[in-house]
């Protein structure tokens, strides 16, 4: 059995664990983006990443938690939400951005491998939620806040259930697609939500 | 071809189609809420149904097909949308039984299932589509389109966006569960929709 401590760098000493997690990762999200979701196995990444299975053991809890992580730390999306002090404006920027992510060849697919296989992998559905949806809806609902408190969101609103009403409502034309999900979607979205569906 | 006709006396001859279809789609609910989606096989289904796995294989075109189409036929729940006039009642009456038809022990894992699953197999997706998710969505744009005609939601409103806002909304709490869902999430969903969230 192959460990790291078994592989010599430059003829000597091993290979740091910043630097054999971070090629783990690459090479997991390779195999993610390139095969899907199914291809990311412990066997097929210790490989692809010259590393021993024993230690990808030992840092994660399934391959689904590894794909996971990997997707997130590889992917080129901020976290970030933006904040112009116009949250209509802001929302519709995020939400256009996010419809790009789910609608672009390979990512689309990717997250909705990762949020289907959350549902049989609970270790991969604490990595989605850790390195991903809880961060993001956190930083969601600092913004509304701070919108709410300039005026721009009514105070009695549950600003939680907001994030379900913009992100989930995009998730939802991804996972069960009934209908079409564009860019003109996100925007027609965000006028639904923001000025309800109740004549005013 | 299995025909009534072909049925001369319990006991002899073969079965009629549609009971061999009934029988199978039962041992699949049965497979599919006793263990879940995971133990919906050709093989377990033919066995447990005393029929021939090549019957299954002629009549669907994947298990995970087989086992949506199973949990639609013998699922309790209504399609039905109730109609009482008052579009705001009818939404709450909706969403708090969807909310605990996902929440209920079996079911809600049932579903999530099905929904993660879809993501890998496109038969499954099309069999969730065709009998659940597609006729649900047009049930419920069908009750707006008559609470907008009594002018109970605006005009310039996309109804089917609401469909995601409602449904989509619970789903999301149901496949990445960062926040609770509840009856009450249901009920402020509902205020949240219809009443928007700027400030009127």
């Amino acid at each position: 059995m192959q460990s790291e401590a078994a592989t010599p760098r430059r003829g000597r000493g091993r290979r740091p664990a910043a630097e054999v997690r971070a090629s783990v990762l690459r090479a997991a999200a390779d195999l993610l983006l390139g095969e899907g979701i199914k291809a990311v196995t412990f066997d097929r990444v210790a490989t692809a990443a010259g590393s021993s299975k024993m230690t990808l053991y030992k840092w994660w809890p399934s391959a689904g938690a590894l794909a996971a992580e990997a997707f997130f730390a590889h992917s080129e999306q901020q976290l970030e939400f933006p904040d112009t002090g116009d949250i209509r404006a802001d929302i519709t920027t995020q939400l256009r951005a996010f419809v790009r992510l789910l609608t672009h060849d390979g990512t689309g697919t990717v997250i909705a491998g990762l949020i289907g296989n959350a549902q049989t992998d609970p270790e991969l559905s604490a990595a989605f939620s850790r390195h991903y949806s809880a961060p993001r809806r956190a930083l969601a609902v600092a913004a509304f806040e701070k919108a709410r408190d300039r005026g721009q969101l009514r105070d009695d609103i549950d600003l939680g259930i907001l994030v379900d009403q913009l992100w989930g409502a995009c998730y939802n034309r991804l996972l069960v697609p009934d209908a079409p999900l564009t860019e003109e979607y996100a925007v027609a979205l965000v006028a639904n939500v923001l000025d309800g569906a109740a004549p005013r």
